[in-house]
């Protein structure tokens, strides 16, 4: 693939001029790394996808929680961000007016504060419960805020989402009961059409299927879905095969992952982000142990595909974090004939780039060897410690 | 076991009287609570313990990440503190004078880091490599401080230490030649040990043997482990019981979680710290979907005892968080007669309380459904995101 390089210097700045370049081997490790030329490719591959097939890019900011990246996604065409926390919702009202809180929205804190958000900021909620539907209707009521509402229907990954057509009719038409709530359409998430995407045909013809009969009934009651959301990374890329979806959410992408990789949504050279380590410790045998554990990588299986251990190390691909503590991550060299050495840094491709992202504040963008700048994981966590009442 | 409530205020001072209670409905979810009484009794039961049997209680910051609680830990008896991070390190040389970096302290960076921790802090670093070594020697004499130094050894965790007494004895005698370092003994980590604690008779054995050669052998050639630091929090309760060991480091004993309380280390009772979360969907039949997913509550297996999913829901033991995406945790209700609305708030026992306090910045502490206070995690992820190079 064609990787485009013009773009890439506006949304990341190098250092002041003053500031000499740093060395890769001179950041204090754990700490995730991204390649920003990566990047800046992933960025553009999903937004010409979308711009080619017509359908409108609503990235979800779990990945990356950063409002520069964010930024360079509206930049390159997204109509909004997709958000799963009130938190991201309060980072992301700064970079776009056009947020989706792709979560059921449930509870009087919850409810109060994302009512916060300021009102220039069109704000849309997927949900799938007559009760959470009144919790909004009335929060909205009193605070006089129009929000857009989307009846969360489940395809098959059977986590939330209302169980039938008739069900998602129903919920619909309650949405209409309660101005200033909009109905816009409905939303779902088909997590679980993981397979290898060669083997996702049979998958991809079933959500076809099903999601007709939704919209075909919603149609003839009246409830006619205007925008129908869709689409995590590994099936972003089928969604122009599925007639009525109009919008798409995928947040992987921008830095993908193993799992990504190995599921063939994304080739090893677009994984972006990996996690540099250091040896400590090579006294036991047959292994060497790295200072990124659960704490830095995350303690997630491979999904959908399969593969040991919780994340692979660039450049050896053969080599896995087969067992980790919490600060402590074993590879094991058991078939390999590489033999690091105590203070030799690594590079791992995480499992799940999401996880990983969430664990950390600090982001380090590099290109080849050099460090070019750093951005910090703004919304990360639940809230600001500020906020908190510290005694 | 009788509670002791007379130390319990000080160290947790109950908020302004200007500001009225806060229920626990009305919290933000999902969020960690802490258990007030709990903590307090966990604080003074492994205290006692360790004052009871003559052992120095250096207790593992990793839990709480909270100077709060390591300043009660102090008032308590402890020693001093033992953490894992530079940043565990910074945050904690206001507490205490005393530190134990209980792991291999390796590249520049990190180094540097930590040389600069205020010099009235009297720095401890386990290692088990003559290149750690070489390295911290290095550092040490550039920054003209005196560094205590154990000798990691591997009594069948199989992590990190050295591999034999012979080993011991060769790194113990390559301290001795690189002042201003200092050889204070040996350290090791019993994490193998996690049989439930009825069955652990015969590791406890094996330990008191292996550890009996270490010492023997290190005594005869000169190099006699003025400490001898040991003891995880399950196997804590057992260490009066190995000869030789002078000091415990237990982290988990503050918060305790579902594993100890299986493992048979605690009671249920004595779990302080619970995930309040709510209900956000019951749409797909025979589960209910709660706001606490693997980014609140993290993907920790149980440990050395048996025990399905990630979780399990205080009041309701039959019902575990058998399965979880990011912000969602799917509790199963196939086996249970509960009945949970959605709106309902929750509370989830962890598999694995240090994960869960990672992934947090807030604790909350409690009193039954009272909220009294809360903390901040201060030393959660690796910097202060001030000191990042923000562009």
């Amino acid at each position: 693939m064609k990787r485009s390089t013009t773009q890439r210097r506006a949304p990341f700045p190098t250092l002041e001029p003053a500031e000499p370049p740093k060395q890769l081997s001179a950041l204090e490790t754990p700490t995730p790394v991204v390649d920003l030329d990566r990047l800046a490719h992933n960025l553009d591959r999903m937004a010409s996808y979308c711009t080619l097939h017509g359908l409108a890019l609503r990235p979800h900011v779990k990945t990356h929680k950063s409002p520069r990246i964010a930024a360079d996604q509206i930049r390159l065409g997204a109509v909004g961000l997709t958000c799963a926390t009130p938190r991201e919702l309060e980072v992301m009202g700064d970079v776009s007016h056009d947020l989706l809180l792709a979560y059921p929205l449930v509870g009087a804190a919850k409810l109060a504060r994302v009512m916060y958000i300021p009102h220039q900021v069109k704000l849309t909620v997927a949900l799938d419960s007559s009760a959470a539907l009144g919790q909004l209707a009335a929060a909205s009521k009193v605070s006089q805020r129009e929000v857009d509402v989307y009846v969360e229907v489940d395809l098959g990954m059977h986590r939330v989402g209302v169980q039938s057509p008739t069900d998602a009719v129903a919920l619909a038409k309650q949405i209409l009961q309660h101005p200033p709530l909009n109905y816009a359409g409905i939303a779902f998430y088909p997590g679980h059409v993981r397979e290898h995407v060669k083997d996702q045909d049979a998958n991809v013809e079933r959500l076809r299927g099903d999601l007709g009969v939704y919209i075909a009934e919603l149609d003839s009651a009246g409830v006619h879905p205007r925008v129908v959301s869709g689409g995590s990374t590994p099936t972003a890329w089928r969604m122009h095969e599925v007639p009525g979806v109009t919008e798409v959410r995928p947040g992987t992408y921008v830095y993908n992952d193993r799992t990504t990789a190995e599921l063939g949504a994304c080739g090893w050279e677009d994984c972006a982000l990996t996690v540099l380590a250091t040896v400590v410790s090579r006294a036991v045998p047959g292994q060497a142990v790295i200072d990124a554990g659960s704490k830095a990588l995350g303690r997630e299986p491979m999904r959908g595909v399969a593969g040991e251990g919780f994340g692979v190390v660039l450049d050896h691909p053969d080599v896995v974090v087969a067992r980790m503590s919490e600060e402590h991550g074993i590879l094991d060299l058991s078939t390999s004939d590489w033999n690091p050495q105590v203070g030799d840094q690594v590079r791992i491709i995480p499992n799940h780039v999401c996880v990983v992202v969430h664990l950390n504040d600090v982001i380090y963008g590099v290109r080849d060897s050099i460090v070019e700048t750093s951005w910090v994981v703004a919304a990360r966590g639940r809230t600001e410690t500020e906020a908190a009442i510290e005694s």
